[in-house]
Parts: structure tokens; sequence; C-alpha cells
């Protein structure tokens, strides 16, 4: 089972608003289960470079069915997955990345990028809660 | 100047309302006068592949101020442009990208890949008339 | 030999001013007999897809000696070529890259894109002239 | 708004009459504020190296507007960007790449390459002071 597009848009909705909320401006984005593009979008002033970000967390999110915060600790120097972020032609594994689930099922994944990274979790955990 | 996420939402709602009466399945990306992300839909069904033709249909219009039907002619073997898709990391030049005016200017494009050429133009052409 | 900075100077300068003439508004990329960037000038308004056509319009001349309208009859369909612009991450066969010499020596290239291919290949053939 | 060529150019002279007066030999990139190429210049002799590198400097100033330098401590292991470099095609978060503005507003961006980081932005604050 795959998020709908329906279900991404509440999604990113609520990631929007949330921002607003926290006075934040994120690029935002929701990948289906097989890690394909469903939903993007870019608030007004939001850094250009943060569009690749979003989305690289939001796949490695869905790569690895993790949240991205998950793997901060095990790609340090010295630690089992360490310069993993050299596959799949670029991962992103600081927080922001989370997994988005009806039930048990996880049907897709969203990727907030835009500000601190605690500012993107918060803003990647209201969207994620929205379904 | 560019266009906004709210300019982006509204072409994107067009061009999902018209792929809908026509009965088709579209990928739509909006990206703005420098050719970067401000927004993406995939309806649900959509082809997978049509993600990223999307994209470079939209960063095709935005990168050269021009629809890419305008483009179809001149890249023909013999004509003047054979082969330019070989540029910019890949290029669409076939029907369904197109570029988004205020007034006289440009600022920003769309890309609509789903279906026939002629269904991805008369889309996009619903999405770029609702700015 | 290589060509230097200065000289990549003025041949950029000759093409503004050639480009200026003929009103049209041009990339323009100059590289070094090893096809290494060199300088680079984006006249105002300039399309921006003509960044990258600028370069590989100046690498392709430098990668085989030769002007890039000399390989367009090789690489059409049923052509001993056809295709080649597969390698080298990208190659522009169409107008508007040729080799700087001093001399009989080849000391780099000059690629320009943004209008017709003819006029493209009128600004390079100015920019050329000024060594 | 965005730089001008007229004005990357300003911004290359004084970048060039700095770097000769600390006697190193710099690439330097200028780009707009959407992180595309307006002007480029090596100077003699300078490392072929550092071409890619000014521009992965200039791009990541656009691309999050701000310094470089400000990146730096940021991204290393146990920080909360680290490996942040694996996103948009490579980042580089070492000094040498400043914003460009004009009054308040960030017009584009300059990363300079060619010696030890602490020259690289000696010659990129002397760069971006010319506007």
């Amino acid at each position: 089972m795959n998020i709908t597009l329906a279900q991404a848009e509440t999604v990113i909705a609520a990631a929007k608003k949330k921002a607003a909320e926290i006075n934040t401006k994120m690029d935002i984005c929701v990948v289906d289960a097989g890690a394909n593009l469903v939903a993007f979008a870019r608030m007004d002033g939001a850094w250009l470079g943060s569009i690749d970000i979003a989305m690289k967390k939001a796949r490695t999110a869905a790569w690895f069915t993790m949240g991205t915060q998950d793997l901060s600790p095990l790609v340090q120097p010295g630690q089992s997955l360490y310069n993993i972020e050299h596959s799949n032609g670029g991962l992103i594994t600081f927080p922001g990345g989370v997994v988005l689930k009806q039930g048990d099922e996880i049907i897709g994944a969203l990727g907030v990028s835009g500000s601190t990274v605690e500012d993107d979790q918060t803003v990647a955990e209201a969207g994620a809660g929205a379904i």
C-alpha cells in the first residue's frame, strides 16, 4: 500500500502550518514506499539548497524504513555505517526525514529541510502526524 | 520576479482538474524562473517514469524561456539543435513544458507528463492559464 | 602552450562586442587546451540553459581539436559518429564551438550559446579572431 | 534581484587584485541568487582542482544564503549537519564562499579557491566588498 496524493497534500499542509507557527521556511518532500516522489512544496524564501536535502531525507527514510535521526549516530567516524551517505546517489542522515504510516504499515516518507535540524524534525513530525 | 508557492499550487490545481477532465493521470512540476523546484504533484497511478520527465520539461522551458514544443522541430536529425538534449543533465524537448507568465514577465515554468504529448500539452496550457 | 587568462578575457570581450552588435545575449566560455575552464561570462538576460551548452561546445572543440560545426554532419543518424554525444559526460555537436589558436598551435577553445546556431557561430568566430 | 554581469566582473577584478597582492593564484566564481553561473576566471597557474571547488563554494553560499565558513563548524563529525556535503551534487563547506549583497538583498555569491582557506576567504571578502 502506498500513500495517495491526497494524503501527501494533507501531510504537506500540516508541515507548512507547523513551519509557519515556529517562524521557519521549509522545503517539504513526500515520497511513497518505493521512494518515488509524490509531492513537494518549497515555502517562499526557503533555501534553494534544501530542495535536494528534503528529497534526500525523504528517500533515505523510505529506503531504510526508519527516520533519518535514527541513522545519525551510526554514521559517525568509527561507527558501523560510517560514510553510508556515499550510496544511492547521496543520503542525508541527520534529522528531518521520517516514515509515514497508516496503522502499522509504512506507506511513504517525509523529508523537511530549511532550518535547524531540531526545527526540521519538529515540522516533519507534525507532517507525519496528519495521516 | 519569481513565482510564489501559492501561485504554483494554483497552477497545479488547474492542471489536476484538466487532467481529470480528460481522464488522464499526470506528473506535474512547477519551477521558478531560475529553474529551481517550487512544487510537484504526482496524481495517483501516474507513471513513475514521468516524474523526471515532468521535471525536465519544466526546467527546459525555464532554461530557454520557451515552451518545449517550440524546441521539438529544431532538435530533429539534420536540424540546428540536434541532440541538444545532452546538455544540462538532460533536456526533454517534446510538448508538455510551458513558461509561466505574470503579465509579460516569465516567473517560472510548468512541466506535465503522463499521457500522450497532446494530452500533456493540453494539461500544461490549462495549468499555465490559471495565473 | 595554453591560453592565458588575459587572452581569454580578450576573447570574451570580443565575443560580447559582436553579440551586442547583432543584438543577441550570449553565454561565453573559454577553456584551455586541456579542456579545463579558464573564463566564463553570461550576458544579462542570456538563457540559463546555455551556460552548460557554451561549456560543452568549448570542451567538445578542445577535446577533438576541431570546431563543433565540423562534427555536425558526422553525428547524424547513419553517419560514422552517430550519438557520440553520449561520451565525456555530454557533448554538443552543433555550431558555436571553435578552437583558439596562437599561430598554428591550439591553445584552447571557445563555446558560445544563446541564439540561433548561426549567430552563435558568428560570435564564436569573432571571439576567436581576437587572439 | 540578481547580480549583473558588470557587477560580477567588478567582483572578479577586485578578487584578482587582492589575490595578486597576497601572492596567490585563484579560481574565482560568481553565481546569481538562483545559484546559476554568471562569471568565472582562473588566474594563470591556479590549481585545476580548484575550478570545481570555487564553483561549489559559490553555489553553497547561494543555496544557503550564508558564507561557507558559517557552515564549517556545523558539518563536523557529531554536529548537526554532518555530511550535508552529499547533497546538491556536492557542497564545499570550508571558507572561501560568501554571499554578494546589494544593500540588504542577496543578489548572488562568490567562491574563491586556490590557496589556504584563510587566503581564499581574504580574497573572497575583498571581492564581495567591491559591490
